[in-house]
């Protein structure tokens, strides 16, 4: 079959992928859309950073490395849709040509893996791929599978929204206008919060930013967000050093900091300033399966719409070019990847 | 009146200091005991960092700066007990002679002023000192006043252990066995908290922690204290660069770091660590007066008994000498003045 893999740090197309076989729990299924996350991008042009920081905190911690060899081709795709196509043996699952989504976790005989780099668990990258029969969850109310695509990351704002406590009447500052932070920026205001500030260089972010939810939007080439908002929390969707510290020396006494963006560098902070104002940092990652459903749900009632963040189709041979688009935030936010 | 004041980094006696005079609201004092605060051994070392670190957060947070000249004499010591002498005009205090203690914040009618680094607000290293009538809080049950003295430091540790949400199942592994440690041990003991780990690299600090409540003592030169406790909350009680970038890397999924040790220097971490285990991490600062006076009554109620931390006692002349031996972690925990 045909499929987008990562190899030498660039996104290759190939057709003679083997098709993936179900084992019994598991489900072959047709992609219908893949999301393009920005993981995936820092994977492809820094994998081996990636690989050596999760095998440094596995060796310290005592939790699991990844074991990806990045010498031999990768694959990736973690925001998809797809449909259902035929059921591993001794398996229930949904009718052939049910549309459906599901957290990207596949079980088998081995245990469970998290369908994200790797050299055997095809991703979303692909014509076909096996998901986990307990974790399929139809797609409700004729959503588009393009739209469904987006219910991880999706998921991931619903969560840092979750994570940080937020009250309606707390007055939320969202520090990067990415699609993590356009994710954020979204559940807040399907949580109805009142007043929600964005702050992002590149003004096409900030239209959508708008456009997602956003009552004002900030262009910190021009001023400090906090020149002109007291935010109680502050949502960090950025990922590059010098933020963290940044809010700490402007934010307000008692200020709640969600760190949503993965920063992968090394970065300086002065605790005096989070010490005197009595910050609390909050890290985040990821969502649970409740808060996926959740944010299918969202999505399928009308709760969010998430027309305006997909601003790029391609096929499976365009994965390579649309890589190299998304370099260039002024020009893209979501590209979907249609097999 | 006699006083220990900080000139040009060191602890000078002085038997010339004018006696202070109430103002309205305001109630004279004598000095029973003051402790020595780490607070104080790093502002008389470094003050002139500290003071640049405030004016920074100053000017980009809009708070107030500290205004001390380091070039005058520089008033210090923020944890006493005393005895109510005579009061402001057209103010109502405790009679003469009764025992008291206070947060250490003095009301005029310029402002609200914190009795910390002063040039002209004289603190507990003197003879006689003013106090804000509606702060000052009657020593009850008899507790001696050296004890008294320590209700300060204590509320630190009570504020902590509060801003934690600890709940007595949960295991706390509190780093650094200090004043600011012991203060924590002793709330987390006094609260019930079953099983209380402590680590330091000295000996007679360990022997301190489990004088004041830690079920159990780890020398970190011997091994990390990660490898026999898995906390679920974390009180760094340290101050020094790089401890909290080894909990992010060391602590388990969902761990709470409190941050109670105050580092002034720039801090290095790696939030990959700290997003991957959705570490939260809490900075606090001090106490409110309500947790002023519960670690007052703590202390009057013999449910935190501080003898074993007072390992010293001067008078005004022995301050410098004082502050010297507080310099070797293994002779000193808590040194009193007592004027």
């Amino acid at each position: 079959m045909r499929a987008a893999v990562l190899r030498g740090g660039r996104m290759v197309y190939r057709d003679d992928v083997p098709d993936p076989i179900p084992e019994p729990g598991q489900v072959l299924v047709a992609v219908r859309s893949c999301g393009i996350c920005g993981s995936d991008l820092h994977f492809a042009a820094h994998g081996a950073e990636v690989l050596s920081l999760s095998d440094e905190m596995a060796s310290s911690f005592g939790g699991g490395a990844m074991h990806v060899d990045l010498s031999n081709d990768v694959f990736m795709g973690h925001e998809f849709s797809a449909e259902v196509l035929e059921a591993g043996p001794d398996t229930d699952t949904h009718p052939p040509g049910t549309l459906v989504t599901s957290v990207p976790v596949l079980m088998s005989a081995k245990g469970v893996e998290p369908i994200v780099y790797s050299n055997n668990t095809v991703g979303g990258y692909a014509e076909r791929m096996l998901l986990s029969a307990p974790f399929l969850l139809p797609i409700p109310n004729g959503l588009d599978p393009k739209h469904a695509a987006l219910t991880e990351p999706m998921a991931v704002g619903l969560h840092a929204v979750n994570k940080s406590g937020i009250q309606r009447g707390e007055t939320a500052l969202v520090l990067g206008c990415g699609p993590i932070g356009i994710a954020v920026i979204a559940s807040l205001r399907a949580r109805g919060v009142e007043t929600i500030a964005a702050a992002d260089f590149s003004p096409k972010r900030r239209e959508l930013a708008t456009a997602m939810g956003a009552h004002e939007t900030i262009d910190p080439a021009q001023a400090s967000p906090f020149d002109s908002v007291t935010p109680k929390v502050v949502f960090e969707a950025v990922g590059v050093p010098g933020i963290i510290d940044d809010v700490m020396r402007r934010a307000a006494h008692g200020t709640r900091l969600i760190i949503v963006g993965v920063c992968m560098e090394p970065d300086t902070v002065h605790p005096f300033f989070a010490i005197a104002k009595e910050i609390n940092v909050q890290f985040v990652l990821a969502y649970d399966p409740t808060e996926f459903a959740a944010s299918l749900r969202a999505l399928a009632e009308g709760e969010i719409d998430v027309a305006p963040v997909i601003t790029g189709d391609v096929g499976l041979d365009g994965v390579g070019e649309a890589f190299d688009d998304l370099a260039d935030p002024a020009r893209h936010c979501k590209i979907l990847v249609t097999p």
